[in-house]
Formats: structure tokens, C-alpha cells, sequence
């Protein structure tokens, strides 16, 4: 039998990109040193029918195609540089829809402080927006250089958007956060600052990014009850006969951060966050019930939600 | 009537992009100041049914992904830095093209000695590549900053791959050229060192390039014997009931570098070149054919020739 791209799955097609070049750190971005430096650069391109949801106006697909590109930086702890665009457009695309998308793109570079430094169009069957984040910082944030003991933190809800994808209404915040998601970059260069060991965004949900930071001899313990889930929260999801947690656990999308530090640099820090665990030297991502019992957390995402 | 993009054309939406942003200066990449130091960098898309010829195998898709980025850092004259890939790809594709399409780029990277640092997957209906090169340079090569009386040089011929378009026989260096193209990086190099006034790389076509470099109160005056055009190319475009000029004037994708520099400083450079014409102050961009007849050079290229 052939095998098909489809059949290792896209973290398997990256990961055989990074087993062949020496040059990747495999981080949310990479790191260059430029005269002493720390360049940060990283690159992610969002595809109509896979990243955005029917109902996202072009206004918010030009803004959500920075957004996924800055929320890099912010995992990292870096801040800002500039910004390139590169977009396909199909042929029949009204010109006034090409018009809100520039102008979600650069009121998003105003939000972030974020210049656009460069823009290319092509043809494509349906709208492909690729950007590439530039930044810098002194000390990047990396994925896994925490210590037994280390708080985990997040920098807001985890699941809000997961809900929303799986609601028709509008206007409410679970879909407000589907259709403009907005990157922590302000809260990622703080995080920095304020001494927090690793850092990550969270795009594939909150288990992905537990065992993509995991590494070998250390594990998670998450606290349910410090998810501080809502009892509205829970009873949609109820109504939708849909598991909250695994909507909370499983989905991603909501750009937060997740990061770690220890309970004396968290003291430091003047931004709104959540502690919903500690790393441990369990070896397994784990969380504590509301009801004390005590799981693993199954290393299973929704990479692309939107489509499947 | 609604307008669509199809109806305005790709440089007028780059030309509309740019007109709404404080922070694109408009040339071959962006420059950034990053402490001091000139931070070039540039993203290019490719897309299978435009860019990628039916015969091109995924290895040359690969190299050739490369290539066009780098190519735009050969035009400012900048030394390579950092490579970051964004891919997506058909379900169906198999495993063992994708693997040739990460082989010829990580080949790419070899030759040009860029470092593959980022890369990341995605599913589309076809292939689509789209990359970010980094470089920097003390004193980038703009487009327009030349001088009355400069010569105008190309680092080889041009036209070989608007021949190659229309040759369905391989193996022949018109074809080669359109399968493996190479970004002249080196070269780039060493005319900013010599003292070059300005550079860009032809992609659109020579015709193309000369509009896009030229500035008010200056023209461009070519030679139609300066080009050099051998006896064979003019055999077979004629068999092709082609024009042989319209190939070499209107077509593009050879990627070598068209530059201008002063008489004194071209006796410094050490690269195969062939000087093509001069800067005047005619306002015009023109050619003195070989009948010595002076004609304008249209402003006309074939932005995709590939899929056109």
C-alpha cells in the first residue's frame, strides 16, 4: 500500500521535517542569532475552508491570519518587528472583500504594534492567507525549560472557543472568541519578564500543548476545579450533549497562553491569570477531578477543528 | 457593476496594500532596522497550477520554492540568514512526493547556504508553498538609486526560460532553466560590494523589471545587440511562430539579476555579466534594435506565464 500525506496526519509531516534539517529548533518559533541578537521569525498559513468558519467576515480572517502569527511571538515572550503577507485570491473575488481583508490585516498590525512590512497576492481556488511574524527578545520562552515544583499558569478561559464553534448564534463569547481570537502579546513579553520558566500558546488545545511541552521525567498535574469552569459553560455544553471537558481539554483555538513559573516570580506579575496546576516529576500528564479522581489527560487535538 | 480582484490584476492589489501601509517600502523585500543592522526579509507563495509546470518533479517544486526567496535577497545584494517553509498539501498526495518536495528544498538550502529554521504543514486541494527568507545586509540594493550614465548589466541570458515554456522536448537548457531555476545570491553579493547603484531580480520579465526600476526624469536605453541572442534561440522561436524578442523582453523567470553601476566600479566585479544598455535622461524605457531603429519598450509582462 501507498502511503498517503493524510495517513501520518500534519505533526507527523513536521516532525519529519525537523528529523532532516539541523537547523530547527522545534519551538513555536524559531530562534536566530543576528549580531547578538535574538531573532524571532515564525510562519503560518491559514486556509479559507480549513481555518475559517462560514460565518468570519473578511474584516476578521485579515486580522485572525495576524493573529495566529503574533500569538507565536507572545508564546515566546518576544516582542514585535513586522509583518508579512502573502495572500491568495480567487479570480471572481469581489474587490471590496480583498479591501476588508487588508484592512482586518493592518488594524490587527495596529493592535499589535506590529508594522507591515511587506505584502505579495497570487491566485489561488479559494482565500490562503500566509504570514510571517518577526520579533525579538533577549531570553526566548521555550516550551520546556520548567522545573519540578513550577506553577502552571494560563493567561485566561481555555475552551471558550470550542464552545463557540459548536454554536449558531452570534454575539456571545463563545463565538466572538471563534471569530476574533486575539494573541496575549502583551501578556507574553510580561510573562518574560517576570521570570516564567517555559511558555506555549495554546492553538490545539490544552492536552496537545500539555504533551508537546512535556518532556522526559517531569509531568503535569491540572486541578479541574482551578479551570474555574462556569456553570453556564457546563450547561450548554450539556444541552449540546457534548462532554465540557473534553471540549475544555481537547479543542484549542482560544490563543491563551500556558506557561510556567514558580510560586515567587508569580508575585511579580501584574496581569489577569489563572494557576490550574503545577509540574510534577510523574512522568504522565495528569489531571485531579472535581471529584478527586485522578486521570491522564489522552494526548488527543483537534488540529484543525474548523473542517472536521 | 461589482468590481473583482480578477479585474484590477496582482500588482495593483500589491500597489493597494502598499498605498494603505505607513511601513512597506516598496522594493524586492522589506528592510527593517534591527540594532543597527539591516534586517532584509521577503515571502513568496507558490502555487501548484500557477507556478509549478506539469513536467517540474517535487523535488525541483521544492528547490525551486527556495529559490524565489532567495532570488529576492540576491536583488537587494543581502547575505542569507534563516528559511522558514509553510506547505500545504492534497490528503491524497503521497507520502513519498512529499518527502522529494522536503528534499529539494533542504538541497536548495544546502546550495544557497540558508538554513532551514521553521517549517510547518497544512492541507489544501493542491500543492502550495509558501516561504519566508531572512537575510541582512550593510547597504541594501534598491531598486531605483542609480545614477545618469550608469550602465545597466545582467549576470547571464535572459530568456532562456520564456523559450523553455514552449519546448515540450526536456533535457535542453531552456527547459532546464524553467525546472531548476537558480537565484544568483552570490552574485547579488558581490555586485553590492563592487558598488552596484541599484538591483532587482527579473521574474516578470526584462520589460517588466526596467518599468519597475525606473523613476521620474530617468529612462533605460537597451541594445538589442547587447543582448547577445544566439542564432539557435532565434532558429527555434521562429520554428515556434514566436518572436524572439517578445520572449526575451516579456516573459521573465530566468531569475538573474538585472543591476546598474558606474563604468569604474564594474572593473571590480568578478562574476560573469554581460552589459545590456545605460541610464539616460530620456523618460523613456526604449531599445535600439539591430537595424539601429529606437522603439519603447511596453510596459507589458506576463506576471504567471505558467498558468496563462
Amino acid at each position: 500500500m501507498t502511503l498517503k500525506v493524510s495517513d501520518i496526519g500534519e505533526k507527523e509531516l513536521v516532525r519529519y521535517i525537523i528529523a532532516n534539517s539541523k537547523d530547527i529548533t522545534p519551538d513555536d518559533t524559531a530562534v536566530t542569532n543576528f549580531n547578538g541578537n535574538n531573532l524571532i521569525s515564525t510562519c503560518d498559513m491559514l486556509i479559507q475552508s480549513r481555518h475559517f468558519p462560514e460565518k468570519m467576515s473578511y474584516f476578521d480572517m485579515g486580522f485572525k491570519s495576524v493573529t495566529v502569527n503574533v500569538s507565536d511571538l507572545a508564546a515566546m515572550g518576544a516582542k514585535p518587528l513586522g509583518f508579512l503577507l502573502s495572500i491568495a485570491l480567487p479570480k471572481d473575488l469581489e474587490l471590496n472583500s480583498f479591501k476588508q481583508i487588508i484592512e482586518g490585516v493592518l488594524s490587527a498590525c495596529n493592535y499589535y504594534s506590529i508594522p507591515l512590512i511587506g505584502g505579495d497576492t497570487n491566485e489561488a481556488s479559494e482565500i490562503i492567507i500566509s504570514g510571517t511574524a518577526l520579533g525579538f527578545c533577549d531570553k526566548p520562552l521555550m516550551k520546556d525549560t520548567y522545573n519540578i515544583g513550577d506553577l502552571v499558569v494560563v493567561t485566561g478561559d481555555i475552551g471558550i472557543a470550542a464552545l463557540g464553534f459548536n454554536l449558531d448564534s452570534m454575539d456571545n463569547i463563545y463565538v466572538n472568541k471563534v471569530l476574533k481570537p486575539i494573541a496575549r502579546l502583551r501578556e507574553g513579553i510580561l510573562i518574560n519578564d517576570a521570570g516564567a520558566t517555559s511558555a506555549t500558546d495554546i492553538t490545539d488545545g490544552l492536552a496537545c500543548e500539555l504533551h508537546e511541552m512535556k518532556k522526559d521525567g517531569f509531568g503535569f498535574m491540572i486541578y479541574e476545579e482551578r479551570l474555574d469552569v462556569s456553570e453556564e459553560y457546563k450547561e450548554i455544553s450539556n444541552q449540546l450533549n457534548l462532554n465540557y471537558l473534553d471540549l475544555i481539554l481537547h479543542v484549542g483555538e482560544d490563543f491563551e497562553l500556558i506557561f510556567t513559573i514558580s510560586k515567587d516570580n508569580l508575585k511579580n506579575l501584574d496581569i489577569d491569570y489563572k494557576v490550574i496546576g503545577k509540574v510534577t516529576s510523574s512522568d504522565k500528564v495528569e489531571i485531579t477531578l472535581e471529584n478527586n479522581i485522578i486521570e491522564e489527560i489522552e494526548n488527543k487535538g483537534y488540529e484543525h477543528y474548523v473542517s472536521e
